[in-house]
């Protein structure tokens, strides 16, 4: 199955209310990961996004991020998130767009090694909602995975 | 109608998601609100609380009480999530219970005094998400009220 297909079934299958949501995963490769979900089922009473969807697209952005790195190493474990930090920049009027693109190399290849040497490792993931190509908000999560 | 009613109707028709995670506004005063949420629709893969589902009733819980707040002084207005700083401390594996019971009533009339003002007013508040009574979430959240 293709790696945006196979990460999309197991948000769906995993966690019901990213179904209520319509989360999709965009893209998925070792580089990035992108998650969109419609403004319909997400709105709020100004008729945009309401923060709390805004929230849950980007910590599962993040979260299927790490997901792909593990797989990709042959790794499984538990993927939890232990703090996050959220700018509300702009409101976002149509579909919410995810991405988590972290670039630096190095921390994935520590967190990979980490987890192999301890069964335990931690990264800290920033990742943008992308409204009309401006940043809509600005996430930065601390993501931990364990045996 | 009862406080906690109209603010549990306000949310459920302005942000149709919440009907969906089934939030329920078990008491809303000018000292107090507590929003619940029952794990079945919130579930993840662990079988606990889904972690945007959690930072979703955290945020309205604290939304709700800044729109109590503003309902109580005879205003009316936008409120939005600005900036937040989650901690998730223990994982829920029953009921979701976000309290927010700031206390301290200067920031609460300095909040009013300065919308009543300016028509536009900032306030920092802390909710927590209870479980087993410990703390299992800490947020920390800039909520905006604007006209």
């Amino acid at each position: 199955m293709e790696a945006n297909k196979y990460l999309q079934s197991i948000l769906h299958n995993e966690i019901p209310l990213t179904r209520a949501m319509e989360i999709s995963v965009a893209h998925c490769d070792s580089n990035k990961v992108e998650l969109t979900a419609p403004l319909k089922p997400n709105i709020n009473h100004k008729c945009t996004a309401f923060g709390g969807s805004l929230y849950s697209v980007a910590v599962l952005c993040g979260w299927g991020f790490v997901f792909h790195q593990m797989k990709q190493n042959n790794l499984s474990g538990h993927i939890v998130i232990q703090h996050s930090e959220v700018d509300y920049k702009l409101p976002v009027d149509g579909e919410i767009r995810a991405v988590c693109e972290p670039g630096d190399k190095k921390i994935l290849e520590n967190f990979i090694r980490t987890y192999q040497r301890k069964g335990r490792a931690r990264i800290k993931l920033k990742i943008k909602i992308l409204f009309n190509e401006q940043d809509a908000l600005l996430f930065s999560g601390h993501y931990v995975a364990h045996k």
